[in-house]
């Protein structure tokens, strides 16, 4: 990956998850937070996530409510063979740009394929949106495809990743985000209000405050973002120093 | 749970999940799918789920634009008593009520804490939307709450589940949707054709194809969906047929 894209104001994306299996609870989604820490470590802040249903119009409303709000939009799932992949019609749609047979993905779907293979179902996997630009997959072949800022990948989590990986050197990207984390053994309402302060007083910095429940007791992550090492490594310093004052019980916890 | 209100037509719901955490991939969210499978064992269809940025504007434009478009709408996180739990102003400002500290909500937390633990930080845990009824919890005590049709609940997955259980009595369920499984050991192109021949025999029930990628092997799961136990019964035997005239070797997968 080059840096000559790297911005200096934060690229963005949103992440919308074609699924009705997620939403019927009988597949867990393991796509969400491979690209949220994915993105996150190249420089791009996942801004939203959406699931929504196999539905032409439902996915065309999202990805153009999405791709004016944010730098990129990657979809999963849906460019597959079978009747229930519509993901493909529905980009086009929400461009209102035709769908044709791409003969590049076709040349590289015969690299996998043998010809009595090549059925019209999988032939349906090179039909692409008008302008769009392929993302090439080693482990079935069949395409996803970019068209303008919409970033189409395959559902099945292995496939997306090999796309993920082709797809990202041609994106814009920004500072990555340095994150520093800090366990303590405190509730978040005794934590709360020095850390109300600590914020405050570090507005550069983003502080997040995540709550967990380990063998019935409740206690508190602390987050801390920024892009830069010299803010970042103050902030830490002044929460040890809140630690210490408060005599909260705390461990750096970056290995998490 | 009472069939009393189990209405004929669906009854639908969108997921709001709140956490910048998730977003930047440090977070493994572990709630879609328990509200997922829970919401469809009892009767009610997720249709949308977002996972929006800890911020007042952003949360309210999703619930406004949920709320209006299925039954409910349940939120997970942004209920604690940090700097950054800004739910309750977001759902304040989405309904255009206000917030004030809730007298019950106050005499329940007192249950769990010694009036010295009572700190300011906490008792905004007690703030609730005007005309909103509380959603109890046995484990922080501190509660979600119910506004029309948006169900507000905590973000850590114990919490979240304690809260679903104990609202899920007051809504209203569909007929909860039956669902069949089978598992090909052949991939999605060459099941396509057969499968979307299926699907126009049997309109009433919903044919979804699920790749998988096992030991270098593509696969396919099959998920016939409805309501209706004959009519799912004869789409499932069915599928048998074919996939006893097309040489697939396939089992059933409904243990998965």
């Amino acid at each position: 990956m080059t840096n000559a894209s790297r911005s200096a104001v934060p690229v963005t994306a949103a992440l919308l998850v074609i699924g009705e299996e997620i939403l019927s609870g009988r597949t867990r989604d393991e796509n969400i937070g491979y690209v949220a820490a994915y993105l996150t470590r190249v420089g791009i802040s996942l801004r939203e996530v959406r699931v929504v249903v196999d539905q032409e119009e439902e996915i065309a409303a999202a990805v153009n409510d999405l791709r004016c709000r944010f730098s990129y939009v990657f979809t999963t799932g849906g460019i597959g063979p079978t009747h229930d992949d519509v993901t493909t019609d529905a980009i086009a749609k929400a461009f209102n740009v035709g769908v044709a047979v791409h003969d590049e993905a076709v040349a590289v779907m015969r690299q996998h394929y043998r010809d009595n293979d090549l059925t019209p179902a999988r032939l349906r996997m090179a039909r692409i949106p008008n302008g769009a630009d392929l993302i090439h997959n080693k482990i079935s072949r069949a395409p996803g495809f970019m068209l303008e800022n919409v970033i189409v990948m395959a559902g099945i989590p292995r496939i997306m990743q090999v796309m993920l990986d082709e797809v990202i050197p041609r994106l814009d990207k920004g500072r990555p985000l340095q994150s520093r984390s800090v366990r303590l053994d405190a509730a978040e309402g005794d934590v709360a209000a020095p850390l109300a302060a600590l914020q405050l007083a570090h507005p550069e910095i983003q502080m997040g405050s995540y709550p967990f429940f380990e063998r019935d007791q409740l206690g508190t992550y602390v987050v801390l973002r920024g892009a830069d090492e010299t803010s970042l490594a103050s902030a830490l310093a002044a929460l040890w120093d809140v630690i210490a004052r408060e005599g909260f019980s705390a461990s750096a916890a970056d290995e998490d």
